[in-house]
């Protein structure tokens, strides 16, 4: 029997928690690329937060997700067969593949990735990625922290949190990373350098914060939105600058989102909340990968990827991000690196 | 009998609704100025929203307001007694003299208030103030409109809204006002220049506004917070700014203050909502005040001053201030201005 390519299509779009329920498993014959085409196989899949807002009826922004398509996500993988003179079989690339074993690429959209000695290639999608991009340019360009000043980070252990966690000690600040299980809170401390670290069930959260925050907050990186972002308002400085990176906390909800009722602390802080988009700074990639890969290489800067093997285990990955199940970067293995 | 200082002093702090019952009036001798102070009789005394925030018990900024002490505000008065050589008896100053007809300011502390041909001393407590550094500053530094854009302006028949809209028009964009009478309305639309004006108390408000703002909303100038916050959130463009300028909304309250439901658009639009104080612009003052002097001689600029007489009506004014019973600028007269 020929190979399979074996896919995630989307069913029918979640309404609230996103489950397996939403996806169907089809396998079908391999694709057979086009002209200036590249058929991949898959070897990383990349699972995010984000995947489930694309799949919201209101989205705003990132790829379509109608039922019937393959669930997209980015991949990094090898080219099996190519129709471009810019790449060769055996190539490694990046792109947004979809969750399935293999994908057609345009050579113009496929990126090469770089052969970096001592970089290994899952180190790839949680280092040289959009999440990256995002902890670097959210952080540095929108929260502008100064050495010295105090940055709080939510969803801290994940794949952005983990990086501004890194990149705000880097700078000098004192970092209170914010997580939701005590291993996390072990990793952010232990080995990325947080100054302290807060779990966001204990149900005095907002005096522990206030507690690891005594000179106020400078930089508050909310990737979740919600309690968290409230309580964060309450303790923020004059002048103190809200990246807001994203609303873990909304999407899985249906009915009317959580009331922040600290907003007015904006006017009486003189206090700035902004939004970014990572896809706004890809032109300025470079320079964050840069930056990025020699701290790496100095030990400034690590990663953990929660790999979980096998495509058929993408849905349930996505629906436990949501549930607080990852360290680090969210991958599916989906094939052998070789 | 000799002449008495009469004032409103502070009995107790509001914990909601601000009414006379917070005030004692009180007649005492008149003050003696010492050597570098000035004995100011009063003759307009400003009242705004703001004045309700000082007396919070949570107040972040402001004079001190503890009971028992001169309820704070700012006077345009003239001269009484001088014993410093900046001041002659006679002059014209301005200063936080309070809610009462004489005071004694410090001559370093005192502003001369300028003499300019075909400006009335009244022009300067609407057009040469505190509020009109909010209007300009916010809504040019903080919302940066360009010409072509939406303005959205809350609160807009009042002391800074309505400056806010004026300086949007001259700056060539489509003003949309919200404000909560027929006549309010009416003037913002037929003197102001304001493009469409909507009534925030219609059951349709956040149909009406988005009807009024088809291409979107590129600055929205809050001067309210609450529900009209979240209506205008709704409909940010990309890159869209809002400026805090007060959360008028919140000020009588002392329960939990209005949920916030849409402020996960920051992020979505990659939008920046930023506090600010008037008072950090103080410096730039002379910048604002020439461009309102040269707009208000081409008639590009006009101003409405809640002219009430009397100071014992001044507790009653404020909190009408919550009704919207105000058009413009609230002012009390205190004395002629001879």
């Amino acid at each position: 029997m020929p190979i399979q390519n074996r896919q995630w299509r989307i069913r029918r779009k979640p309404d609230a928690e996103i489950s397996k329920d939403h996806f169907d498993w089809v396998e079908e014959a391999l694709p057979q690329p086009a002209d200036g085409e590249l058929l991949v196989r898959a070897i990383y899949l990349s699972i995010d937060p984000v995947q489930r807002y694309w799949l919201s009826d209101n989205a705003t922004f990132g790829p379509p997700t109608e039922p019937g398509q393959v669930m997209p996500g980015r991949i990094w993988g090898r080219v099996e067969e190519s129709r471009s003179p810019k790449f060769a079989r055996g190539d490694l690339v990046a792109g947004l593949g979809g969750w399935q074993t293999h994908c057609l690429l345009a050579a113009t959209e496929a990126e090469p990735v770089p052969d970096w000695p001592g970089v290994p290639l899952v180190a790839h999608t949680a280092l040289f990625c959009m999440q990256a991009l995002a902890a670097y340019f959210g952080l540095l360009e929108i929260g502008q922290p100064q050495a010295g000043e105090t940055v709080v980070v939510s969803a801290a252990a994940g794949g952005v949190g983990s990086l501004v966690t890194q990149i705000a000690r880097i700078k000098g600040c004192r970092v209170v990373a914010i997580a939701g299980s005590a291993e996390k809170r072990a990793w952010l401390c232990d080995e990325l350098g947080a100054d302290a670290a807060i779990d966001y069930h204990s149900p005095d959260f907002a005096r522990e914060l206030q507690a690891q925050c005594p000179a106020g907050i400078d930089v508050y990186y909310d990737n979740v939105g919600g309690d968290i972002l409230d309580a964060a308002l309450a303790l923020i400085n004059p002048h103190a600058r809200i990246v807001s990176g994203g609303f873990i906390s909304h999407y899985n909800e249906s009915g009317p989102a959580h009331g922040l009722v600290n907003i007015p602390m904006l006017a009486l802080k003189q206090a700035r909340m902004e939004g970014f988009s990572c896809f706004e700074y890809i032109d300025r990639a470079g320079e964050a990968f840069k930056d990025i890969r020699q701290w790496y290489k100095e030990g400034k800067i690590t990663y953990r990827a929660h790999i979980v093997q096998g495509l058929e285990n993408a849905p349930d990955t996505l629906a436990g991000l949501f549930h607080g199940n990852n360290i680090g970067k969210g991958v599916i293995q989906v094939s052998a690196e070789e």
